[in-house]
């Protein structure tokens, strides 16, 4: 573990990254042990290269010159659940029959931490204070589990959802541990498998590496779109393959609403034989912070909205829509053979993503300093960089608040993507699903409480109602507990029957 | 001051009321005096009518049968900004003739008090927080005011927009004290016209009037659209017809956007000859707690957001918007000739809304008790009653970011139309004002700032900017000050020039 005769030392020279053994010295034994490790494994020159082409490509004015090349999803690649309704059976049965035949696998992204909302484990451990306080991986496993038996019902024959999970160094051992915890949900432990993007350093301006203390790097992990490079490097595609998978729903974590391996997205992919599609909401204030897909130069993106300018973000179509309203959620369909060339051939190509960043750092007297500014950069190309590459792309088009709630930040005056929102938002959904199956919701007088609940002391109160993804998926099934009863909430419906919580309150 | 000998004992007695007086012995003089006032002043016949009729159509079924008689608003009555794109400089144009020949007045609807925001004031008084802090009051005669010039401009003669202000009993005193004090804000004092509207007594079920203590009635305002008896029995109609008013602009005082005698609108309603308008913000989200505009029977009226089922919230047209998605905001057009009508003709056949409340009452033994469930009813009308009397009724739909932000409740977690909300929806769209007319922001190290901003820690800050509406009623104007300029915020732009309040947080 000698720097020198290890030919450490040269290899950082080469790599203009000395500096990162200036506290060498200094360090225990121990500490010297995990940072030659940690040197030892790391690609410097290509470090380095990603460093110039990121530059490069964030320096270049692209982003003025983008407005005038954008054009909107033409109306012959998009599927609406609000446009297309007519089709909707047809698409959602063809998705049914992909799963019963098991190709289809599910892959979470799920690498990121729970860092704005305060919480220091894998957002997926997180309880956003349902009823049944379930947390985002139970939620999502359940969903697998119902889809699998609703595919069953229709095939009769078994089959199977791989659920790929994609952590970081950061939340690997916690995720996995997590699961093993709860006997994965009820899932086959075979069928969860879990892999780790990479992780790559933070850098300052020049392409110094930046320490964040004596012995330690800065590192971060890759992006989404590190899943590319994950999914080659550590045998994913090679269990895909081998497990006869064809389709892919790729989604992230923190929708607490993600309709996991969605059929009738799947089945309209796969009926437009697609080999890329992305999941959209119908962006409508043209403020609002959401990428949007379109086409640029011909091809399909994710422009950013920190990337459009106004006049571009306000433009519309005849319909008085907004021109630009694919809003993109995190929530892709890939082909396996447009993944697997993704991986191989495409995802190589591509630069990172430059962020600038805050980046805490020692100084040269060894003092960890936490900068006001912006001091550096880190790296990271996201999941939708390769649309471009698709042959057959679509956009398939759902509702907001059937389909989309982020979580990401903690709880706090005028907060969004909050635990509440979420929460709101599920129950909220599953209110309506009770609904529209013919149970009535009455209050503590026993009337009956307006479908379109009032707002009361200035907060949205839904009505609380929590059903479990073991007894629906996505609202069917409902009518034979709940038509024609008079409920009364806290609701909870879950695989032991109909359960009115009176004096529990959310 | 005798009840007795008065006729008031007989006057109760006949009308079931005598319970009224069942602690006068127990008052002091003064109360005696007050009270006796009061009762002397009711009709308490016509009351026990309002209630009779109001309860008689609350218990009807009628709710539970309007999703079948629904319908939505024909296109051909529609103007949008968003889909007539090519008429908006007729209608505008239209418009400014209006009110450069002192055709148009403004009528706000002030009677409330903020008690949901925990303001004991007139809700016009209060300050949201702007840089500048004015109040709703003063934002409002700005905008006045400077229609008033661009008319001018226009027309090149003076013309008037008289602002007729409808208070309560509550709110009457202070809120012409408060423009008293401010100098109407520049408006001519002659030119805003004080009102009051009615109110009328609580009651149990029983139609017994409810007292609130021993010698005072539970008294509520009677409605906004109480606004139609008042501009009949407190001469407001026969001053509009002295002024020549042709056309009237109705508003509620909480929405911080509003364009108050919005040329647009009016030139759009009077182009197409209609005695009465709605504008409306487009319903996205079927649980959305709005009322809508459509017809029922053939008719035009306001369905609210409690009387309709879900199945007909979220029925959709096959262009995949909600069937419904006229979402009133209280923002409303009417001819002086169909508005004399309505107050002498048509509003007096109109019972009110039963609306159950917790309404804090004396027991037998004096005592005042809060109950915790409603214990009886307030009696409302609503102002949009009156659109099924229209011969030509048009709606007008504008957007929701640029027209409509409601200030309802106290700042809160998760709250909804708070000072917060009104605060930035202002200060977004004056930013977006200055974008579109060439101006540019810049961050504290220089760096151009994206049009939309960023989420961060899950708040969404707007930049801080604020136009005075004595410089912009509607981001015309702005080009000679920012265009080609790079700006940071807190902006502020006002008659004396371009600000730039680095150090002054909001």
């Amino acid at each position: 573990m000698d720097p020198n005769t290890s030919g450490l030392v040269q290899k950082l020279a080469e790599a203009g990254q000395s500096h990162l053994l200036q506290f060498w010295k200094e360090l225990s034994t121990k500490e010297q042990q995990e940072l030659f490790q940690d040197l030892q494994g790391m690609d410097f020159l290509e470090i380095n290269k990603f460093f110039k082409s990121a530059m490069e490509t964030s320096s270049s004015t692209k982003h003025e010159k983008m407005d005038g090349r954008m054009e909107p999803v033409p109306r012959e690649v998009l599927g609406s659940v609000t446009r297309d309704r007519e089709s909707l059976k047809d698409w959602e049965a063809k998705g049914l029959d992909c799963i019963g035949q098991s190709k289809v696998a599910v892959l979470l992204l799920a690498g990121g931490q729970g860092t704005r909302l305060g919480f220091s484990h894998p957002k997926g451990m997180y309880d956003v204070g349902l009823p049944s306080h379930k947390t985002l991986f139970q939620i999502q496993a359940e969903r697998i589990l119902k889809l699998q038996q609703l595919a069953k019902q229709k095939t009769t024959v078994n089959c199977c959802v791989p659920w790929y999970i994609m952590t970081s160094g950061r939340t690997m051992e916690s995720t996995k541990n997590f699961f093993s915890e709860h006997k994965y949900f009820g899932l086959d432990k075979d069928n969860v498998i879990f892999f780790q993007q990479g992780m790559l350093p933070a850098m300052d301006y020049n392409g110094k590496i930046i320490l964040e203390s004596q012995g330690k790097l800065s590192m971060a992990p890759d992006g989404n779109g590190g899943l590319y490079r994950a999914l080659g490097n550590q045998g994913i595609l090679d269990d895909m393959q081998r497990r006869g998978v064809k389709f892919i729903h790729v989604y992230c974590v923190d929708n607490i609403l993600v309709k996991v391996a969605d059929p009738t997205f799947i089945g309209f992919c796969v009926q437009k034989g697609a080999d890329c599609g992305a999941k959209v909401v119908e962006k409508t204030n043209p403020t609002e912070a959401v990428g949007v897909v379109c086409k640029v130069d011909g091809r399909y993106q994710v422009v950013e909205y920190s990337e459009i300018t106004l006049a571009t973000a306000e433009k519309r179509s005849s319909d008085g829509r907004l021109m630009f309203s694919a809003g993109n959620v995190a929530n892709h369909f890939f082909s396996f053979s447009f993944l697997r060339d993704v991986v191989q051939e495409y995802e190589p190509q591509l630069q990172h993503h430059v962020a600038q960043k805050k980046i805490p750092f020692v100084d040269v007297q060894g003092h960890i300093i936490t900068p006001e500014k912006p001091n550096g950069i880190k790296m990271e190309k996201f999941v939708f960089d390769i649309f471009q590459f698709a042959k057959t792309f679509v956009v398939y088009e759902v509702l907001r608040e059937d389909e989309f709630s982020p979580l990401k930040n903690a709880d706090a005056q005028d907060g969004k993507d909050t635990p509440t929102t979420a929460r709101h938002a599920l129950m909220s959904l599953h209110h309506r699903w009770v609904l529209n199956a013919g149970g009535h919701f009455i209050d503590e007088n026993g009337r009956r409480v307006p479908a379109i609940p009032s707002l009361k002391d200035g907060t949205d109160l839904p009505i609380k109602c929590e059903i479990s993804p073991l007894v629906s998926y996505a609202g069917e099934g409902l009518e034979k507990l709940v038509k024609g009863r008079e409920l009364q909430a806290t609701l909870m419906i879950d695989e032991h029957g109909v359960h009115e919580l009176v004096k529990n309150g959310v």
